[in-house]
């Protein structure tokens, strides 16, 4: 008999349910808003009444693995308890994974968004494409998450926050960042951050005046020729390839993968996030393969994400499988 | 019938050997100058008549377990081979683990010198005496060597330079490293930059002038109140900070050690990196001791190394048994 799973990606905005297969095929998915307002225990009903209703459909016909969830972080692993998540406010202290046992009464395996979504891309994206089973995705949204793969497993520290290199200082005393340190890499990689200095530019009246001026918005603006956004996006690189020098010296891994919305971007922000990763990283400059855009075993690559906005729901449904 | 090992520990300056039980006892050791201007293939003769000596002595009554070689980086592992060292001009390319084992006849582990120190702590310093087996090792001293140590075994990352955390970028577009690139760890923390910023003190004759200001005349003019003095370790201790935000944030391991001859002065640059460290990652916010010297479990902990600077050559013994 077959054997399924159910992931969950619990956003700040939407809350994603969704049945796969073993091999990683989706058999059905749910989606809601988060009713964030209404509190944990409102979101957790909405969440364990489609987990229910998905388990009852295909647990005849297929052996039921458990249920994944993937949470916006910082998370306490492997309790799975929700420390202090900016984007689930009213959520801090919630024992996550003990709650949903508990209505659930199957095995729940609770994982930081940015850490599902890099399980994702090495089981059935960039890794499996390319022949790796270690990675580290960046994962280039509202924030910058991150998440470590080793040999096919989370790394997650000893405390389950091993991987949050969206924090990893690119700028010593830069910009402040939410999490209170200041020149964080998300402060300058992140679609809010783009957006942000986008703003600047209409404010400054050098951009054509938007109220809406997006990470998309800009990016379009310098495909079409733009020179201030496209200098937006070489910072983007910039300190991308910054960031990723800290992460080459460091963990020495085979492939490096920019996810997220922002990772649309690719053409616009990798040629200068390579050039400032080779000036940033002897490692790189010995380890290079020899084309940047033509991955090699044997050398450290960078490569965008191969799969789409859907990885960290696909991931959380791995992690039955592989915690 | 008990086991040895013989432990190599191959410095730009010296060479020195030694047989270690499995309990880490030392059983007998020689030095000797490392011939570089004589060129690889003395420097091997060298080492190997000694190896052969204490493996004679000892192999009648105990098992011999095999040779470890620390080499100063960067190496290609697990061939053991030399890539550029910038300490054994000469050495380049040398199939150090594979002619050993030619000239030996036995098994022979090549490892980083960094990595053998941090090996070493992990299982007969202050890991052992913690009880954590993971944990970094930064090595202060001509250079910033670094190891990172996973579950008890040295991760190597996927082609042998994992944990060069010495060229981590602490400060963007700082001063030009060795190796190429700029504002790198090393060129703040070793020992080196450390003598390079009180010459600096000498020639504006605010210290009295001497031609042979090093990183231990520095600390002693620190100790004995020198104001200016204890500036400069101010700054190695912000770079230090600023570099373990680097990996706390990356890593989220539970123990990182300080170790090298600079390693002497923590009570110098100590609280200058714990307050650079505290300002620039919240996940050791999150997860500090109530005080940093008092190293808690289930938290984030930086102590100076308890082995001396014999670290390197006790885990050069080690890497047969841990490979």
């Amino acid at each position: 008999m077959s054997t399924f799973s159910i992931g969950v990606d619990l956003g700040g905005t939407n809350l994603r349910i969704a049945a796969f297969t073993q091999e990683w095929e989706r058999l059905k998915a749910a989606s809601m808003p988060t009713r964030v307002q209404a509190g944990p225990s409102a979101v957790l009903d909405d969440m364990c009444s489609a987990i229910r209703e998905l388990a009852a459909e295909f647990a005849q016909k297929r052996t039921f693995a458990g249920v994944g969830v993937g949470c916006p972080g910082p998370l306490e692993l492997p309790s799975g308890r929700v420390l202090t998540p900016p984007n689930l406010p009213g959520f801090e202290g919630l024992e996550l994974k003990t709650e949903l046992e508990r209505r659930l009464h199957c095995p729940v395996v609770v994982e930081c968004d940015a850490n599902a979504a890099a399980l994702a891309e090495c089981h059935a994206g960039a890794g499996k494409a390319l022949g790796f089973q270690s990675l580290c995705m960046l994962t280039l949204g509202t924030g910058v998450g991150s998440g470590i793969i080793l040999n096919g497993h989370v790394w997650h520290g000893f405390s389950g926050m091993g991987g949050e290199a969206g924090h990893v200082p690119v700028y010593h005393d830069g910009l402040l960042c939410g999490c209170g340190s200041r020149g964080c890499l998300e402060q300058y990689a992140s679609a809010t951050a783009i957006a942000r200095a986008g703003k600047k530019l209409v404010l400054a009246g050098s951009q054509n005046g938007s109220a809406t001026v997006t990470a998309r918005s800009l990016a379009e603006a310098a495909l079409a020729g733009d020179p201030e956004a496209q200098k937006i996006y070489d910072e983007v690189g910039k300190a991308l390839g910054i960031g990723l020098a800290s992460l080459v010296s460091t963990l020495n891994l085979p492939l490096y993968v920019v996810g997220g919305g922002v990772a649309a971007a690719w053409d616009l922000f990798s040629p200068a996030m390579f050039a400032a990763l080779e000036a940033d990283s002897y490692i790189y400059r010995l380890s290079k393969p020899a084309s940047a855009a033509v991955p090699e075993h044997g050398k450290t690559n960078v490569v965008p994400a191969k799969l789409g906005p859907d990885s960290g729901l696909l991931g959380a449904a791995m992690l039955p499988f592989f915690e």
